[in-house]
Protein backbone atom coordinates (compact mmCIF):
# COMPACT_ATOMS: atom_id res chain seq x y z
CA UNK A 1 0.00 0.00 0.00
CA UNK A 2 1.81 3.31 -1.00
CA UNK A 3 0.81 5.42 1.28
CA UNK A 4 1.96 3.21 4.34
CA UNK A 5 5.26 2.64 2.17
CA UNK A 6 5.83 5.83 1.48
CA UNK A 7 5.96 6.90 4.99
CA UNK A 8 7.86 4.33 6.23
CA UNK A 9 10.59 5.28 3.85
CA UNK A 10 10.06 8.84 4.87
CA UNK A 11 9.93 8.74 8.61
CA UNK A 12 11.15 5.02 9.38
CA UNK A 13 14.29 4.92 11.13
CA UNK A 14 16.35 1.26 11.44
CA UNK A 15 17.94 0.95 14.93
CA UNK A 16 20.62 -1.42 16.20
CA UNK A 17 19.21 -5.22 16.36
CA UNK A 18 17.34 -5.13 13.18
CA UNK A 19 14.19 -3.10 14.40
CA UNK A 20 12.69 -0.57 12.36
CA UNK A 21 11.37 2.22 14.05
CA UNK A 22 7.69 3.70 13.13
CA UNK A 23 6.73 4.54 16.55
CA UNK A 24 5.94 8.22 14.95
CA UNK A 25 3.16 6.94 13.24
CA UNK A 26 2.23 3.50 13.91
CA UNK A 27 3.77 2.72 17.35
CA UNK A 28 3.88 5.35 19.79
CA UNK A 29 2.36 8.64 18.02
CA UNK A 30 -0.31 7.35 16.21
CA UNK A 31 -1.76 9.13 13.03
CA UNK A 32 -5.27 8.43 12.84
CA UNK A 33 -5.87 9.65 9.11
CA UNK A 34 -2.95 7.12 8.03
CA UNK A 35 -4.14 4.35 10.35
CA UNK A 36 -8.01 4.89 9.58
CA UNK A 37 -6.48 4.41 5.65
CA UNK A 38 -4.95 1.26 6.45
CA UNK A 39 -8.29 -0.12 7.94
CA UNK A 40 -10.03 0.66 4.61
CA UNK A 41 -7.23 -1.12 2.76
CA UNK A 42 -7.60 -4.43 4.80
CA UNK A 43 -11.33 -4.47 4.79
CA UNK A 44 -10.73 -4.40 0.96
CA UNK A 45 -8.90 -6.71 0.56
CA UNK A 46 -10.30 -8.97 3.23
CA UNK A 47 -14.46 -8.21 1.88
CA UNK A 48 -15.50 -11.73 0.52
CA UNK A 49 -13.20 -13.35 3.77
CA UNK A 50 -16.53 -14.14 5.66
CA UNK A 51 -14.64 -12.50 8.62
CA UNK A 52 -16.89 -12.57 11.71
CA UNK A 53 -14.28 -11.12 14.07
CA UNK A 54 -10.92 -9.48 13.89
CA UNK A 55 -8.45 -11.10 16.39
CA UNK A 56 -5.24 -8.65 17.66
CA UNK A 57 -2.87 -8.69 20.60
CA UNK A 58 -1.80 -4.97 22.82
CA UNK A 59 -0.76 -3.10 22.58
CA UNK A 60 0.40 -1.85 19.00
CA UNK A 61 -1.65 -3.84 16.95
CA UNK A 62 -5.16 -2.47 18.28
CA UNK A 63 -5.40 0.82 16.56
CA UNK A 64 -5.17 -0.99 13.23
CA UNK A 65 -7.25 -4.11 14.06
CA UNK A 66 -9.66 -1.65 15.30
CA UNK A 67 -9.54 0.48 12.54
CA UNK A 68 -9.79 -2.51 10.07
CA UNK A 69 -13.03 -3.58 12.38
CA UNK A 70 -14.33 0.05 11.56
CA UNK A 71 -14.39 -0.20 7.89
CA UNK A 72 -15.50 -4.13 8.08
CA UNK A 73 -18.17 -3.36 10.10
CA UNK A 74 -16.36 -6.18 12.98
CA UNK A 75 -16.18 -6.59 16.60
CA UNK A 76 -12.05 -6.10 17.44
CA UNK A 77 -11.09 -8.80 19.92
CA UNK A 78 -8.01 -8.06 21.71
CA UNK A 79 -5.91 -10.91 22.97
CA UNK A 80 -4.01 -9.80 26.30
CA UNK A 81 -0.40 -9.90 26.91
CA UNK A 82 0.24 -11.37 30.94
CA UNK A 83 3.71 -11.98 32.19
CA UNK A 84 2.86 -14.69 34.35
CA UNK A 85 1.12 -18.17 33.85
CA UNK A 86 -1.08 -18.01 36.83
CA UNK A 87 -4.51 -17.32 34.78
CA UNK A 88 -7.80 -17.42 35.27
CA UNK A 89 -10.16 -20.17 33.85
CA UNK A 90 -12.23 -19.77 31.07
CA UNK A 91 -9.23 -18.24 28.78
CA UNK A 92 -7.86 -19.82 25.55
CA UNK A 93 -3.60 -19.21 26.42
CA UNK A 94 -0.75 -19.17 24.03
CA UNK A 95 2.94 -18.63 24.79
CA UNK A 96 4.56 -15.60 22.96
CA UNK A 97 8.08 -15.35 22.73
CA UNK A 98 8.96 -11.36 22.00
CA UNK A 99 12.87 -11.07 20.23
CA UNK A 100 12.03 -7.46 20.37
CA UNK A 101 12.09 -7.29 24.52
CA UNK A 102 13.78 -11.03 24.97
CA UNK A 103 10.35 -11.74 27.45
CA UNK A 104 8.13 -14.36 26.80
CA UNK A 105 4.83 -13.83 27.52
CA UNK A 106 0.87 -15.51 27.54
CA UNK A 107 -1.40 -14.62 25.03
CA UNK A 108 -4.98 -14.63 27.09
CA UNK A 109 -8.66 -14.40 25.17
CA UNK A 110 -11.64 -15.11 27.12
CA UNK A 111 -13.47 -18.01 26.03
CA UNK A 112 -16.85 -16.09 26.08
CA UNK A 113 -15.59 -14.44 23.32
CA UNK A 114 -14.43 -16.67 20.12
CA UNK A 115 -16.31 -19.69 19.49
CA UNK A 116 -15.94 -22.12 16.86
CA UNK A 117 -18.58 -20.51 14.36
CA UNK A 118 -16.16 -17.62 13.92
CA UNK A 119 -14.47 -16.90 11.18
CA UNK A 120 -11.12 -14.82 12.49
CA UNK A 121 -9.03 -12.12 10.78
CA UNK A 122 -5.86 -11.78 12.53
CA UNK A 123 -4.21 -8.22 12.61
CA UNK A 124 -1.00 -7.04 14.07
CA UNK A 125 0.98 -3.96 13.37
CA UNK A 126 4.14 -5.91 12.18
CA UNK A 127 5.02 -9.69 11.11
CA UNK A 128 8.97 -10.82 11.66
CA UNK A 129 9.74 -14.58 13.13
CA UNK A 130 5.98 -14.63 12.91
CA UNK A 131 6.24 -15.78 16.74
CA UNK A 132 2.98 -13.82 17.67
CA UNK A 133 1.40 -14.87 14.79
CA UNK A 134 1.74 -18.33 15.99
CA UNK A 135 0.47 -17.53 19.01
CA UNK A 136 -2.95 -16.18 17.67
CA UNK A 137 -3.37 -18.93 15.11
CA UNK A 138 -2.80 -21.13 18.31
CA UNK A 139 -5.79 -19.60 19.77
CA UNK A 140 -8.34 -19.54 16.90
CA UNK A 141 -7.38 -23.27 16.96
CA UNK A 142 -7.68 -24.02 20.24
CA UNK A 143 -11.16 -22.32 20.10
CA UNK A 144 -11.40 -24.56 16.97
CA UNK A 145 -12.70 -21.28 14.65
CA UNK A 146 -11.46 -20.32 11.31
CA UNK A 147 -8.82 -18.22 10.44
CA UNK A 148 -9.40 -16.39 7.06
CA UNK A 149 -6.29 -14.31 6.64
CA UNK A 150 -3.16 -12.72 9.16
CA UNK A 151 -2.77 -9.25 8.26
CA UNK A 152 0.37 -7.04 9.29
CA UNK A 153 0.55 -3.75 8.71
CA UNK A 154 4.56 -3.97 8.46
CA UNK A 155 6.21 -7.27 7.28
CA UNK A 156 10.14 -7.79 7.94
CA UNK A 157 10.48 -10.50 4.81
CA UNK A 158 14.18 -11.90 5.72
CA UNK A 159 12.67 -12.87 8.91
CA UNK A 160 10.82 -15.78 7.80
CA UNK A 161 7.15 -15.32 9.46
CA UNK A 162 5.04 -15.52 6.41
CA UNK A 163 6.05 -19.48 5.68
CA UNK A 164 5.15 -20.43 8.83
CA UNK A 165 1.21 -18.76 8.41
CA UNK A 166 1.31 -19.58 5.25
CA UNK A 167 2.63 -23.43 6.08
CA UNK A 168 -0.83 -23.13 7.56
CA UNK A 169 -2.85 -22.75 4.98
CA UNK A 170 -3.57 -19.44 6.03
CA UNK A 171 -3.61 -16.25 3.73
CA UNK A 172 -0.72 -13.40 4.33
CA UNK A 173 -1.26 -9.78 3.45
CA UNK A 174 1.42 -7.21 4.64
CA UNK A 175 0.45 -3.39 3.55
CA UNK A 176 4.14 -2.72 3.48
CA UNK A 177 6.74 -5.37 2.88
CA UNK A 178 10.38 -4.61 3.96
CA UNK A 179 13.00 -6.32 1.86
CA UNK A 180 16.29 -5.59 3.82
CA UNK A 181 17.08 -2.92 6.21
CA UNK A 182 20.95 -1.40 6.46
CA UNK A 183 21.40 1.45 8.87
CA UNK A 184 19.88 4.74 7.77
CA UNK A 185 18.59 2.04 4.27
CA UNK A 186 14.85 0.81 4.05
CA UNK A 187 14.54 -1.54 0.56
CA UNK A 188 10.60 -2.58 0.58
CA UNK A 189 9.61 -5.74 -1.53
CA UNK B 1 -24.07 9.47 27.28
CA UNK B 2 -26.85 7.65 27.03
CA UNK B 3 -25.70 4.61 24.78
CA UNK B 4 -22.95 3.98 27.04
CA UNK B 5 -24.48 4.23 29.90
CA UNK B 6 -27.37 1.66 28.51
CA UNK B 7 -24.41 -0.82 27.44
CA UNK B 8 -23.04 -0.80 30.66
CA UNK B 9 -26.82 -1.59 32.54
CA UNK B 10 -27.09 -4.09 30.29
CA UNK B 11 -23.65 -5.88 29.98
CA UNK B 12 -21.83 -4.33 32.43
CA UNK B 13 -20.84 -7.24 35.71
CA UNK B 14 -19.58 -6.09 39.05
CA UNK B 15 -16.95 -8.18 40.17
CA UNK B 16 -15.48 -8.39 43.69
CA UNK B 17 -12.89 -5.88 44.69
CA UNK B 18 -14.96 -2.84 43.19
CA UNK B 19 -13.97 -4.10 39.93
CA UNK B 20 -16.44 -3.28 36.60
CA UNK B 21 -16.21 -5.57 34.05
CA UNK B 22 -16.66 -3.64 30.65
CA UNK B 23 -15.12 -6.21 28.78
CA UNK B 24 -17.18 -7.22 26.15
CA UNK B 25 -17.15 -4.20 24.78
CA UNK B 26 -14.66 -1.85 26.30
CA UNK B 27 -11.77 -3.24 27.13
CA UNK B 28 -11.20 -6.93 25.57
CA UNK B 29 -13.73 -7.10 22.90
CA UNK B 30 -14.14 -3.96 21.37
CA UNK B 31 -17.40 -2.98 19.98
CA UNK B 32 -15.99 -0.62 17.20
CA UNK B 33 -19.22 0.98 16.32
CA UNK B 34 -20.26 2.03 20.41
CA UNK B 35 -16.26 3.49 20.60
CA UNK B 36 -16.78 5.11 17.39
CA UNK B 37 -19.44 7.12 19.01
CA UNK B 38 -17.71 7.75 21.46
CA UNK B 39 -15.14 8.89 20.11
CA UNK B 40 -17.35 11.39 18.28
CA UNK B 41 -19.24 12.52 21.48
CA UNK B 42 -15.92 13.29 22.96
CA UNK B 43 -15.03 15.45 19.97
CA UNK B 44 -18.08 17.39 20.28
CA UNK B 45 -17.82 17.93 23.67
CA UNK B 46 -14.09 19.31 23.03
CA UNK B 47 -14.72 21.20 19.64
CA UNK B 48 -13.58 24.28 20.86
CA UNK B 49 -10.84 23.17 23.31
CA UNK B 50 -7.97 23.93 20.79
CA UNK B 51 -6.45 20.49 21.57
CA UNK B 52 -3.49 19.84 19.58
CA UNK B 53 -2.94 15.98 20.86
CA UNK B 54 -5.00 13.59 22.35
CA UNK B 55 -3.01 11.68 25.03
CA UNK B 56 -3.86 7.92 26.06
CA UNK B 57 -2.28 4.96 27.99
CA UNK B 58 -1.95 1.42 26.65
CA UNK B 59 -3.59 -0.78 26.53
CA UNK B 60 -7.32 -0.02 27.40
CA UNK B 61 -7.19 3.44 26.60
CA UNK B 62 -6.38 3.09 22.92
CA UNK B 63 -9.31 2.23 21.32
CA UNK B 64 -11.61 5.29 22.21
CA UNK B 65 -8.53 7.70 22.34
CA UNK B 66 -8.28 6.83 18.39
CA UNK B 67 -11.63 7.29 18.24
CA UNK B 68 -11.64 10.82 19.22
CA UNK B 69 -8.51 11.26 17.36
CA UNK B 70 -10.56 10.34 14.18
CA UNK B 71 -13.73 13.01 14.68
CA UNK B 72 -10.95 15.01 16.44
CA UNK B 73 -8.45 15.07 12.94
CA UNK B 74 -5.44 14.36 15.56
CA UNK B 75 -2.45 12.20 16.06
CA UNK B 76 -3.12 9.99 19.53
CA UNK B 77 0.38 9.75 21.59
CA UNK B 78 0.22 6.66 23.43
CA UNK B 79 1.96 6.70 26.82
CA UNK B 80 3.57 3.17 27.26
CA UNK B 81 3.57 1.14 30.60
CA UNK B 82 6.91 -0.10 31.66
CA UNK B 83 7.92 -2.46 34.61
CA UNK B 84 11.36 -1.31 35.28
CA UNK B 85 12.76 2.34 35.89
CA UNK B 86 15.80 1.31 33.62
CA UNK B 87 14.51 3.74 30.57
CA UNK B 88 16.44 5.57 28.23
CA UNK B 89 17.16 8.82 27.73
CA UNK B 90 14.71 11.38 25.50
CA UNK B 91 11.49 10.32 27.53
CA UNK B 92 9.37 11.96 30.17
CA UNK B 93 8.21 8.84 32.65
CA UNK B 94 6.10 9.26 35.84
CA UNK B 95 4.96 6.47 37.86
CA UNK B 96 1.69 5.04 38.30
CA UNK B 97 -0.31 2.20 40.90
CA UNK B 98 -2.71 0.23 39.13
CA UNK B 99 -4.91 -1.10 41.99
CA UNK B 100 -6.45 -3.49 39.83
CA UNK B 101 -3.31 -5.34 39.37
CA UNK B 102 -1.69 -4.14 42.55
CA UNK B 103 1.57 -3.30 40.40
CA UNK B 104 3.53 0.04 40.28
CA UNK B 105 4.57 0.60 36.75
CA UNK B 106 6.20 3.63 34.97
CA UNK B 107 4.36 6.03 32.21
CA UNK B 108 7.15 6.61 29.38
CA UNK B 109 6.55 9.20 26.71
CA UNK B 110 8.97 10.22 24.20
CA UNK B 111 10.11 14.13 24.37
CA UNK B 112 9.96 14.19 20.93
CA UNK B 113 6.33 13.87 20.00
CA UNK B 114 5.09 16.22 23.14
CA UNK B 115 6.34 19.92 23.11
CA UNK B 116 5.33 23.20 25.15
CA UNK B 117 3.30 24.04 22.88
CA UNK B 118 0.74 21.37 22.52
CA UNK B 119 -2.37 21.48 24.04
CA UNK B 120 -3.57 18.22 24.99
CA UNK B 121 -7.03 16.03 25.80
CA UNK B 122 -5.94 13.08 27.59
CA UNK B 123 -8.62 10.24 27.04
CA UNK B 124 -8.75 6.86 29.24
CA UNK B 125 -11.33 4.28 29.81
CA UNK B 126 -11.79 4.55 33.03
CA UNK B 127 -11.50 6.90 35.96
CA UNK B 128 -11.34 5.51 39.31
CA UNK B 129 -9.00 6.80 42.06
CA UNK B 130 -7.02 8.96 39.20
CA UNK B 131 -3.80 7.42 39.57
CA UNK B 132 -3.47 7.03 35.53
CA UNK B 133 -5.14 10.49 34.95
CA UNK B 134 -2.15 12.06 37.61
CA UNK B 135 0.39 10.37 35.81
CA UNK B 136 -0.43 11.37 32.40
CA UNK B 137 -1.05 15.18 33.92
CA UNK B 138 2.47 14.71 35.40
CA UNK B 139 3.94 13.98 31.57
CA UNK B 140 1.71 16.96 30.78
CA UNK B 141 3.40 19.24 33.08
CA UNK B 142 6.87 18.00 32.48
CA UNK B 143 6.59 18.68 28.73
CA UNK B 144 5.59 22.29 29.64
CA UNK B 145 2.25 21.90 27.68
CA UNK B 146 -1.32 22.62 28.80
CA UNK B 147 -4.21 20.28 29.59
CA UNK B 148 -7.35 20.78 28.23
CA UNK B 149 -9.02 18.35 29.67
CA UNK B 150 -9.59 14.64 30.95
CA UNK B 151 -11.97 12.27 29.14
CA UNK B 152 -12.58 8.90 30.99
CA UNK B 153 -15.11 6.47 28.94
CA UNK B 154 -16.31 4.82 32.81
CA UNK B 155 -15.88 7.06 36.07
CA UNK B 156 -16.51 5.39 39.33
CA UNK B 157 -17.59 8.42 40.81
CA UNK B 158 -16.95 6.91 44.61
CA UNK B 159 -13.36 6.37 44.16
CA UNK B 160 -12.64 9.80 44.66
CA UNK B 161 -10.21 10.59 41.35
CA UNK B 162 -11.91 13.31 39.40
CA UNK B 163 -11.55 16.28 42.57
CA UNK B 164 -7.85 15.38 42.34
CA UNK B 165 -7.58 16.42 39.07
CA UNK B 166 -10.12 19.37 38.74
CA UNK B 167 -7.63 20.85 41.66
CA UNK B 168 -5.44 20.82 38.93
CA UNK B 169 -7.47 23.37 36.88
CA UNK B 170 -8.32 20.47 34.17
CA UNK B 171 -11.88 20.02 33.29
CA UNK B 172 -13.05 16.21 33.66
CA UNK B 173 -15.63 14.46 31.33
CA UNK B 174 -17.48 10.91 31.60
CA UNK B 175 -19.07 9.55 29.55
CA UNK B 176 -20.91 7.33 31.72
CA UNK B 177 -20.64 8.11 35.42
CA UNK B 178 -21.05 5.20 38.01
CA UNK B 179 -22.01 6.61 41.43
CA UNK B 180 -22.26 2.98 43.20
CA UNK B 181 -21.86 -1.01 42.92
CA UNK B 182 -23.17 -3.64 44.75
CA UNK B 183 -22.91 -7.47 43.70
CA UNK B 184 -25.16 -7.45 40.29
CA UNK B 185 -26.66 -3.65 40.52
CA UNK B 186 -24.60 -0.65 39.06
CA UNK B 187 -26.15 2.71 40.17
CA UNK B 188 -25.44 5.33 37.72
CA UNK B 189 -24.95 9.59 38.83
Amino acid sequence: MKLLEDKILKEGKVLAGDILKVDGFLNHRLDTALITELGKDIAEKFASSGASLILTVESSGISIAFAAGQAMSLPVLVAKKHKSLNISDGVYTAPVFSFTHKTENTLVVSREYLSSSDKVLIVDDFLASGNAAMGLLSIVEQAGAQAVGFVAAVEKAHQGGRALIEKKGVKVYSLACIKEMRAGEIILD
